[in-house]
């Protein structure tokens, strides 16, 4: 069991041979834009749900979990339970293109989602470890489904939040474009000063007008290595 | 005339009443790629050929510029004879739609191009001044005609670079995906730190494969208000 590193009051259960969050999922939950005193929030690809218990912090709204694989919904429902916000935190164990039966459709006021980064490689080039494959790899979904179920969940004027990696950029446009979750506010991320974005944080309204703006970027490490301010304020809280 | 800032060497020929060259084309001068020794570069757009004769100085490629406007066409031509470079740019005067039949199609090797940034408004919120509206307002192009030329004229495996503002980057990334030029660098310009960026240059590729790479910011003021060293640089020369 790892402290979660935002609040250090909250644990998250991981497991190096399994799952553990990454920077993305904390920098994601710092970047939405949140339904503060009430609403309800989606988090899909939730992996052990360190998403659902950073945005706990941030929000009164009811957050709902989706993961896929049984071992990492467990962690994530251990984890939910150990900080006593079971009340407030639902995790589903599902596959997020099957979920209109139990979710119903354009209910959420957000949907935030940490997806596989990289297209299916060949069996042969799998991770020899399932879980990070699955996690990390279009195996069981494609960056099309993750949007198609974002845009089925969220209501209209609701936002999506996602972070993904900047060679994918002209993907997640076209198709947030073609479900109509229109690209408002982007960020980028630099590992340091005079490097290429390595991720990227991007938010779209459910039938909003086109209108993007893009923040100023986000550098991680300072030239020292150690981190910045700011990175340290979103990491460890401010 | 003015001096070409980039270039004390070299003057353009420009109007307050009618058009003066920007910074955004001097950026672009700067980021596009060129082919250095020879081969063809395309300017859409021209204005006061600006842009032809900045990339003049960054290489021996023969460069056509193309401008709408009759009185900034001229103005161009008398700067490209006034600095004697009419062996190696030519400009003509026509519409970006239109030019097949002289240029033919996927016969250049890079094509720039500084396109009016706003959709066009109501006439009634036309500036009054002509040339200044049709330069900045889709009067006479569209972003998708702007595209579709750059697509029309650029050789397979060939650049398209473009600037622009980042409210469309994703009407930009949709549109060039459509006419298959594969974003493949874009960087983000920030008027300084700590605000949105206000200008973005893209570059793509014709047919190219996904996966488009974000390079560090640019910033153009120092807090106190004086240029950044890059920007000095690029604005001034090195």
């Amino acid at each position: 069991m790892d402290y979660l590193l935002a609040n250090k009051q909250m644990k998250v259960i991981q497991s190096p041979t399994a799952f553990s969050f990454s920077l993305d999922a904390v920098l994601l939950a710092h970047f939405a834009t949140v339904p503060v005193k009430r609403g309800s929030i989606l988090d899909l690809c939730s992996g052990n749900g360190v998403i659902p218990l950073l945005l706990s912090q941030r929000t009164n709204a009811s957050i709902c979990g989706v993961e896929i694989q049984e071992r990492l919904y467990d962690m994530a429902k251990r984890s939910v339970e150990w900080n006593g916000l079971d009340t407030r935190i639902r995790m589903i164990c599902g596959d997020l293109k099957k979920m209109q039966p139990v979710l119903q459709h354009s209910t959420f006021d957000l949907v935030t989602c940490n997806p596989p980064y990289f297209k299916t490689p060949a069996p042969t080039e799998y991770n020899h470890n399932e879980y990070l494959t699955i996690a990390r790899h279009e195996v069981y979904c494609t960056l099309e489904d993750v949007v198609k179920a974002c845009k089925l969940h969220v209501r209209p004027g609701g936002k999506v939040a996602l972070v993904h990696r900047p060679g994918r950029l002209v993907d997640i446009m076209t198709l947030m474009r073609r479900y109509r979750i229109e690209p408002k506010r982007m960020r980028l991320v630099y590992p340091k000063q005079g490097r290429e974005a390595n991720t990227l944080l991007i938010e779209g309204i459910r039938d909003g007008k086109a209108d993007l703006k893009i923040l100023p970027p986000l550098y991680i490490y300072q030239e020292n290595g150690a981190y910045t301010k700011e990175a340290e304020e979103i990491i460890y809280g401010g």
